[in-house]
């Protein structure tokens, strides 16, 4: 008997239909705001992790040699393909460039309660427009994804930052200072103690009244009191920028899940603007349920004309969002469902047929319907029925047939009343019991 | 700038969204059915296919040791997969089980016409009964599926055989025949010439007389004639089976598409009982369609109890299928639609506002709606809203608002109307220019 791999997770269909409405629900909303679905290799060259060195990505890449010699890797994340996609059609599609997709990524990390090694993740990314109305979208979609999934605004909170603000604040100190070190040190903060903390930040170039003073203003986060601070136009503009953007929120109908959030910093070095992290409001999940940002210049480091982009993408297997969901009770019934169980008494033709005939009148009405396959007893037929969860039981026997009836049973109540055949299935509609007791 | 994969590829919006009405429709056809959805891992246990020495499938694992030092490999199909997960739970599911999935599979083969190396399958199988009604259903299922993606009985045809009767009749042959070896050489025989078929069959270990006298009975399909050219309890076993199982389909509305067509062998060995494979009626696409059968055996070869299996897999995405819909021009329209373009005339705070609100209120109608992202002009948005196809434009404009009216512009005709703001949109439906003209 052969084990699944350990960080890899089989989905029976009780499970998948709850993840399904999950995935569902964010679609529906990316479709609204017309994102439009891609389709990406799950399999890309390798290089273009690898050539970014240092990044802790590349430590947990499912990498190897294919058969014709080429490093490749399954992909740990959607980015590169859809810079790559865009670049090899920039001229071609019309901006903004809006794409949706869901699908799989892999990283082989520490396997741990709530961590896969193989995760789903919903991309939604905007190409070319730096327009805060773009960001605002941006969040606005993530917004409404989170209320279409049953989470109320007190449920969850989007913190709001600006890897400008961040990188304009080191830069207008009197050090040197590795910005990206620093704002990995900001990423952190949360999660480690003040000295560590500060530790870090002086690693990065600060020098310890530096550190500490940073570390207060950012605290605070009083916006104008950052400009003044910095004094450089850098700061200004991306103050005003992500005002702007929390602006538009404020217009599309998500400013009240933001807050600003200077310390989230969001962990991946690529982002350049407005970056959010969504929370959990009540603190049940501790760690980030999805986040997104702005990042303009990874098209051009990916050979393309400059292209603004803004994008987020939410876990939604194998992840924390089906966490949040779970304790805040709206994760989807784990459940299968079945719209008619139709069930032969007896095994004639005649009643083999008219089980057929009805059977295919109500699937072709567009409904859930199974039969009997095994050549079962009614008893055990009924059993399956149950089992299926069907909501009405159609009861096709030979002594309703002599009078040219079928027995609905409707499962909820036990309840049962007959239909004749010339009216069963009618031409649409869903036909329960209750359209023909009495 | 980077290249994806030879044998992969990007699918952009338009061409995505014809390969998702595709898939959707045949996935709406077996949740008719009572199939479920599952989910499962991209990446299992090498040994999962190396276990089975010889098989051709090895040769073209895309197979590599992860870092836990695992041979692992991009799985090539999904039954050992879907075998796996029914041992893992055979006493805790209810039988029948009917699972069904979409997904990308993986093979290194040389990349030709029509040929991917990553290509999208969707999986159907009913486990735990061996009644001909299980396989007719299936053979319904793939049959129905063809009509919903708008090809009549005319378009194609599936060519059923039963591995049984083909093993039976070996079996009863004078010599020891490897029944493996020459079911083989039956499933190439349409591809290969009269000579090279009758060298197969005696290398199987059939003289060349018996060799010549099976093609001849094989060509005429004359059930009877085999069952006592055989003259053994197994074939006339077979051939009832066969007939069962096509008196069921004819039940189901799907003997026409079916003819009995003995050659019909599917190359893979795990098939035991009837097999069927789909192909073009009218010789457009030489290739196979898809196709399907009874494997009885394989569940407990995967150390399961004994549980009779039945299923098809069709390809999707990079297959064979979307070749046969272009060519019988019923293959979805590559386009993307949008219901919706509120353009905004003017960047006033009202003309912002009452766009958002516009747009977010169609958006709660379930409709697609871009609105302006990039501060463009009047004719620049036009443009766009062409581009994406916007079935109506809602212009938002300070003149039309002092009037408390927004304009409709029906893109297809160039009409307009206005609309009065306090009912539109209304609180249902997808209103257009019609609903408001005169």
């Amino acid at each position: 008997m052969y084990q699944g791999l350990k960080g890899f997770r089989d989905f029976y269909p009780e499970e998948m239909a709850a993840h399904r409405a999950v995935i569902d629900s964010v679609e529906a909303v990316t479709r609204r705001y017309g994102f439009r679905e891609i389709g990406t290799p799950r399999l890309e060259r390798a290089e273009m992790w690898t050539d970014k060195s240092g990044d802790e990505i590349v430590e947990e890449l499912y990498a190897f040699e294919d058969k014709g010699g080429r490093m490749v890797t399954l992909t740990p994340e959607l980015t590169p393909t859809v810079a790559r996609m865009v670049v090899a059609r920039q001229q071609a599609l019309s901006k903004p460039i809006k794409w949706v997709s869901t699908r799989p990524f892999w990283r082989y990390e520490q396997v741990q309660q709530g961590r896969f090694r193989e995760f789903y993740q919903t991309n939604v990314d905007t190409f070319g427009t730096d327009d805060p109305r773009a960001d605002a979208e941006i969040i606005a979609v993530a917004a409404d994804m989170m209320r279409e999934l049953g989470l109320p605004a007190e449920e969850f909170e989007f913190r709001v930052s600006h890897r400008d603000i961040l990188g304009g604040l080191f830069e207008s100190m009197d050090d040197a200072v590795d910005t990206e070190a620093a704002i990995r040190a900001v990423d952190k903060s949360a999660k480690i103690e003040t000295e560590e903390y500060y530790g870090l930040l002086t690693e990065a170039g600060l020098s310890r009244a530096e550190a500490e003073e940073f570390d207060r203003l950012l605290t605070r986060g009083d916006l104008d009191e950052l400009v003044e601070f910095a004094g450089t136009e850098r700061v200004e503009d991306a103050v005003e920028n992500l005002r702007d953007v929390l602006a538009e929120t404020e217009r599309l109908g998500a400013r009240e899940v933001c807050t600003v959030s200077l310390e989230t910093a969001r962990g991946l070095d690529y982002y350049t603007g407005v970056v959010f992290e969504c929370f959990d409001a009540k603190g049940r999940v501790s760690r980030s349920i999805f986040g997104g940002g702005r990042y303009d210049d990874l098209i051009e480091q990916f050979g393309g004309q400059p292209t603004p982009a803004v994008g987020f993408a939410v876990g939604v297997m194998n992840s924390t969002l089906p966490e949040l969901l779970e304790v805040a009770d709206v994760f989807p019934e784990e459940a299968i469902s079945t719209d008619y169980y139709v069930l032969t008494a007896g095994d004639s033709d005649e009643v083999l047929d008219v089980a057929a005939d009805v059977a295919g009148d109500l699937r072709a009405l567009g409904h859930v319907v199974e039969t009997d396959l095994s050549g079962r007893g009614f008893g055990s037929q009924m059993g399956y029925a149950d089992s299926i969860e069907a909501e009405t039981v159609v009861i096709v026997g030979e002594r309703d047939l002599a009078d040219d009836v079928v027995t609905l049973k409707d499962m909820g109540t036990g309840d049962q009343t007959q239909a004749p055949l010339d009216s069963f299935p009618p031409s649409e509609g869903r036909p329960t019991y209750e359209d023909y007791e009495g």
